[in-house]
C-alpha cells in the first residue's frame, strides 16, 4: 500500500515515521506548501518521496492519504481525497461540523472508501486496558466520567482549546461508554488572551439519568494533569497519564445505601474501602497501532476502528459545547445519536481488541 | 468570657476543644439533646459543664453561643441566640437560604451583637499565605480560580454536596479575591443515590469578564483531592492541601501575546516557564486563631473577618447554584454584592493578617 | 488491672492515654519527678492518679509498669519494677546494651513475671499485613530488605540515630524475616554536629548468603522518607509509610534467570513486570493494640509478641552497629542467636495475628 | 572534523545521532564486527558512512574515534586510537582499572590528544545548575552527599552494578565537590543471581572529616529511584531525576547547635524550615553538549571538561569499592588524588558554564 500525507508541520512527521516503519506500507509521499518543512522531513527521513503539490499529490499512485492540516481545511482536503477514489485519514477533530462529517461519510459510502478518525488515544493501552476492564462488568454500571486535561499548552490560533483538547477526552469516553446515549451539553469557560476559549468546563448530561460526565480542558495551568475518574456502581477506576508506571487504579470502593431509616442523625449512605490494583500496561505507541488498524480495515474491506461515525459522534459534542460556551452555559439539546448506514461491514470491536493484545505481545 | 456550644455531634467537639484551650475564654457549656453525646464530652473534657436545654443555657451567663447543629436549624437557634442578647458563632454554611442570612445580620446589628461565620479555612496558614501573595500584586491579576475537594466523602442526608463542600472553597475565593463580583452561577452535577447531589460542577462568571472560577465537588471519588489553582496575569499559584510540606507553590510562569501577527501558522499567544518556590506555612491549628479572632472583635467592638456578610456572600451564591442545578445548568444571575450597613466600626483587614502573623511567630 | 507510667515527657502521654482508654484497665498512675510534666497531664486526663517518687510507685497497688525514661536509665527502672514483683513494659531501645537486656529477661524468667519492649510498629496494620504477605509465601524467599528512615528529625542528646531510629526497623526485619539469621553487621556514618552520629547507613549479612538487608536513618535530610522495599524470588514489596492510603505496593516482578548461554552480548538475566496491588490496611492505633496485647499475655501468662527476646536481639544489632560505625565500617560479627529458655509457655505468633484481625474488625 | 564510532550496540546509535546533528561534525564513520548492528544504523542513519572493520576505520582520515563497547575492551581500543594519533571518547566508565587510565592519560599527554571521558551527566542542565548552587556557596559547606539510583535494571553480564550505575554519581560527586578529597571507601551488597553483585551500598569518607557520601545503587528495585540529597551547613538540596519538572529543589531548612548547656532534658540541636524554590533547568539534550565540549576542547587545544583524570578519579573509586564489597565492607584507602601533570593548558570550568549557558539559551 501506498500512502500520501499532507501537512507536515507538528504532527505530520510523526504520521510521517510511523507509516515509514509499517511493514504494510511500500511507499510514503509527503505534501506541505512549504519548502522549510519539505526540508525538515528530508533531513530525517531521506526514503520519503516529496512534493509541495496537493493536486499532484491526488494524481500519483497512492491508496490512501492522510490529513494533518489545520482544523478548518480537513473538509475541503478529505473530500478531494474520496473523490479521487483514495481512502482517508483524517487527524482529530474530523471536521469543523457536523455537517461536514456527515458529508463525508456518505461520499465514503458512495464510493466504498474508508474514512479513518485519528483518535489515536483509543490506540494508546492504558485506554485498551480500561475498554476491557468496563467491558468485564468489573465496575458495575458507571455512573460518573470525570477528565481533566491541563497544563500550558500550545495555544491554537484557529481553534479553542474545546476543539483542540477535549477530542481526545470524547473519544474515550463513546469507546468505553458506548452503551450510553449524551443527550444535552453545557459548557462554560473564558477567553482571557483572543477571541478562542482558552479554558472550558464541559457537562455532558445522557439519556440514562443515572450517568453524568464532566471534562476540564486548559491551556493555562502551571501544573500538567492528564486524568479521567470512571466512578462505576461496583469499583471506581483513575487513569492517570502522567504516570510513568501504574496508570491505572482500580479502586474496590463504593457507595452503599443503608435501608434502615431510623438513624435519622446519620448518612443514609456509607462507603466500603479495600484493595486496589494497577495492571499492567502495553507500552507499544498507540500510533503505530492506529496505522495497523487503518491498513487492515482497508485490507479487510471493513470499517476501521476509529471511522468518520466516531468523528461524528465526537463533533456533535464540540458544536454543542462550542454553542453553549457561546451562550453562557446555555443548555444545548443533541439530537439522537444519528445512524448513517454504512455501506460495508461494521467493524468488530472485540476482534480488534484480541487482534490488537495479539500484535502487542508480539512488540 | 464565657461561652455556650450547642450541637455536640462531628463538629462539636472540636469546638469545645478549641474554645477550652483558649486562654480568654473561663467557662464553656456544651449543649445537647442526647446524653449519648454528653457523655462523650463527659469523658474527654471533664471540666466543661454541660446541658441538655437549649432554653437553659440561654438562661444562663454565657456572652456567646456557637451553633454547630444541622445546616436547616442554624437560623432557628442562631436567631434565639441574638434574641437572648448574646454573641453567636455558627458553623458553615451560615444559613439555608440567604433571606436568613439577612435577618440575622440585621438583628445583631440592631442588637449590637457580633455574628461570627466559621470559615475556618480562612485562618489557616496556606490560606492566609495566598492572601498575602495576592495582594502584594506579585501574580498580577487574577483571571482563573481553579478550586477541586473531592474524596470519597461522608455523605450529608439534609443537604447536598454543594451546600456541604462548596462553603469552604467559596468563603476562601471571596477572601482572596475581594474585589471581584461574582454576577452569575452555573452548575451540573447528579444525584446518584438519593435526592441529594453527590457531584457538582459550578462556574461562576465575574463583573470584570476577564476572571472566571470553577468549583468541582464530590462525595465519590476514590482518591482525595483538595487543590486549588490561580491564575494571574504575571505568575501562577497551586495550593495542595493534600501535601504535608509545600502545600503552596508559586510559579513563575505565564502566557504572553505575540503582537506580531505575521506568523499566521503560529501560535499568537506563548509562555514562559521559570523559576518555583514554595513558602513556608505557619502549622497552627486554624479553629484555635478562629476562636481567637471571635473572641478579640467582641472584645474590640468590631466585626470579625468571617461575619454575617460572608457568610450571606457565600450563602447567596450556594442558592444560585442550587437553583442551577436543579435546572440543568441554567445560568442565574446574582444581584449587586449587597450592604447591609453594620452597626458598628468595620473590621480592617490589613491588621489582621498582621496580627494573625505576630500571634503565629509567638507559637 | 493497674498500671503505672514513668517518664511524662515526649512519649510517657501516649502511653497514658492508651492505656486510660483500654477496656481492661482500672487505673493508671503517672509518675515523673518534674512537677510541669504532672501538670500537664492533669489538666490533660483529670483521672490519671500522680506520683512524683518512683519509690511510691513501686510500693503501690499497681500490677505492671510502663518505662518511658531515657534509654540509658531502662535497666536501672526495669530491674526495680521486676525486683517490687511487677511486670513490665519498657520503651525502645530494650536497655543499653545486650548484657543488660539479658539480665532482665533472666530476672523476669525467675520470678514469673513478663517483659514487653515496646516495638510499636509491630502493632501497626501495614506491618500486620506485610507479615501475612511474607508468610503466605507470594514474595518468595526474601533476598533483599531495605529500609530508610530519614528527616529533618529531632536529635536526641544521649543517644546517636541508630539508636534513636534503627530499633522500629530491626524489630520490623526480625519480625517479618524470622527465619533469617543476622550474622554480620558493617555500619558508616557522620557526626557533624557533636559526638553522637546524625547519619548512618547500615549493612547486615545473614547465614543463608543469599540474603542482605540495609538501613539508613538520617536526623538531617529535608525530605521524610519512611520506606521499606522487600524483594522476593516471586515479587516485590514496597511499604511507604509516608503514604495516607496505598501504604503497601505488591508488584507482581522479578527476576529470571536465561540458562542459554549462548547470547554472549546480551544479559544473562531479565527482569519481569506485571500487575501491582494496594492491599486494604487495617487502622486501628498500632499503640492501642500493643496495650491490649500486653494485658492479654499477663492474663494468659505467656510471653507478649514483642517480649524481653525480640528487644535483645534488637540491641545486639544496635550494639554492633554502634562498634562498627565507631571503627569506620568494620564489619563485626553477631554471635548466634542466644535462646535463653522462657520460664512460660511461648507466644504463639499466628494466633496473635488472627486475634489481632479480629479485634481490628470490630473497630 | 570527522569522527569514528566503534560498537552499535545500544548506547553507540545516541552517539551516530548526537554527532551527525552537530554543525562542527562533517562525517560520521560507524563501526561494528555485526551486520545486524551495521544495518540497523544503516536503516535509520542513511548518511552514516560503515566499516566492519576497526583496523581500516583507524586507517581513514577521522580525526577522532568514540568507543561504545563492553567496558573491559575500552583500554584496548583508546590505546589504538590515541597511537594512531586520534583523539578519543571513551564512554564510562573509562576503563577496568586505574593503570589503564593512568596509562591512556600518559600517552595522550605524550601524543598531546584528547581523552573525552562520557560522564554525560556533567552536561546535564540539573547537574550544571547544582554546581552553580553548590559554588555560589548557598548551601553552605556540603557535608553529606547521598545518592541512590535504583530500579528493574538491565543486567551486564560484565560488570557488576558498581561498574554499571556508580560511575553517573561518582562523576557528579567530584564535578561538584570538587575541593573534597575521598579518603577511604567501604562496599557491601549482594550478587543473588550470578557473580556480579546486583545491589551495592558505598560509603565515601574524605579527608576533611565533617562531610560523608553514600551511594545506593541496584538492578533489582520494583520501584525506579534516582535521587541525590546535598546537605550544606546552610541549605539543602534534592535532586530527583525521576520529576519530569522540579527536578532539583532547594530547601531553606538547617541545623544548628544551642549554645546554652542548661537545658539538660532537650537536644542541644535545632533545625529551621523556611521557603523551598525549584530552580528552572535547561532542558537541551546533556550528550548534544557533551558532543559540543569534545569538539571545543580539540578545536581549542584544551582538556575537556570530562577528561581522563576525571575518568581515572572515577575509576580508582570504583576499584576500591569492587575491592570492599568482595571483602564484606573492609574499608579500603585512596591514595593522594594523583596529578599527572597535562601537557596542555587546562580547561576552566568557570568558562565552560558560562559558554553552555549561552549555547542553550539559543536552543
Amino acid at each position: 500500500m501506498k500512502v500520501g500525507i499532507v501537512g507536515l508541520g507538528y504532527w505530520g512527521p510523526n504520521l510521517v515515521r510511523n507509516f515509514q516503519a509499517d511493514n504494510e506500507i511500500e511507499k510514503v509521499i509527503g505534501c506541505d506548501k512549504e519548502p522549510e518543512r519539505l526540508n525538515y522531513i528530508k533531513l530525517r527521513f531521506p526514503n520519503v518521496e516529496l512534493m509541495d503539490s496537493f493536486d499532484n499529490l491526488l494524481l500519483s499512485d497512492v491508496d490512501a492519504v492522510a490529513i494533518a492540516t489545520p482544523v478548518n481545511t480537513h473538509y475541503k482536503f478529505a473530500k478531494r481525497v474520496l473523490e479521487a477514489g483514495k481512502h482517508v485519514w483524517v487527524e482529530k477533530p474530523f471536521t469543523s461540523n457536523s455537517a461536514q462529517a456527515r458529508d463525508l461519510i456518505e461520499l465514503a459510502g458512495k464510493k466504498d472508501l474508508k474514512v479513518f478518525v485519528d483518535h489515536t488515544f483509543l490506540y494508546a493501552g492504558a485506554v485498551k486496558k480500561i475498554k476491557e476492564i468496563v467491558e468485564s462488568g468489573e465496575l458495575g454500571d458507571i455512573i460518573y466520567f470525570d477528565s481533566v486535561r491541563i497544563n500550558l499548552g500550545l495555544f491554537q490560533h484557529d481553534v479553542n482549546v474545546i476543539w483542540d483538547l477535549v477530542p481526545h477526552d470524547l473519544a474515550i469516553m463513546n469507546y468505553v461508554l458506548k452503551d450510553k446515549t449524551p443527550v444535552a451539553v453545557t459548557a462554560n469557560g473564558i477567553a482571557n488572551y483572543y477571541d478562542q476559549e482558552n479554558i472550558a468546563h464541559i457537562s455532558i448530561h445522557f439519556k440514562s439519568e443515572d450517568c453524568f460526565a464532566h471534562f476540564h480542558v486548559n491551556w493555562t495551568s502551571p501544573v500538567k494533569i492528564r486524568r479521567m475518574i470512571l466512578v462505576g456502581t461496583k469499583k471506581m477506576l483513575v487513569y492517570d497519564d502522567m504516570e510513568n508506571s501504574e496508570k491505572i487504579k482500580v479502586y474496590d470502593c463504593g457507595i452503599e445505601m443503608l435501608s434502615s431509616k431510623e438513624k435519622i442523625r446519620k448518612a443514609l449512605v456509607q462507603y466500603r474501602i479495600g484493595d486496589m490494583y494497577s495492571p499492567k500496561v502495553i507500552q507499544t505507541e498507540a500510533l503505530a497501532l492506529g496505522v495497523k488498524e487503518f491498513v487492515s480495515a482497508i485490507k479487510e474491506g471493513r470499517q476501521p476502528l476509529t471511522n468518520g461515525h466516531d468523528g461524528l459522534e465526537v463533533v456533535r459534542i464540540l458544536e454543542a459545547s462550542d454553542k453553549s460556551i457561546k451562550n453562557r452555559g446555555c443548555l444545548i439539546e443533541l439530537e439522537e445519536k444519528e445512524i448513517i448506514k454504512p455501506a460495508v461491514k461494521t467493524f468488530e470491536r472485540e476482534d480488534f481488541i484480541k487482534k490488537i493484545r495479539i500484535m502487542s505481545n508480539g512488540l
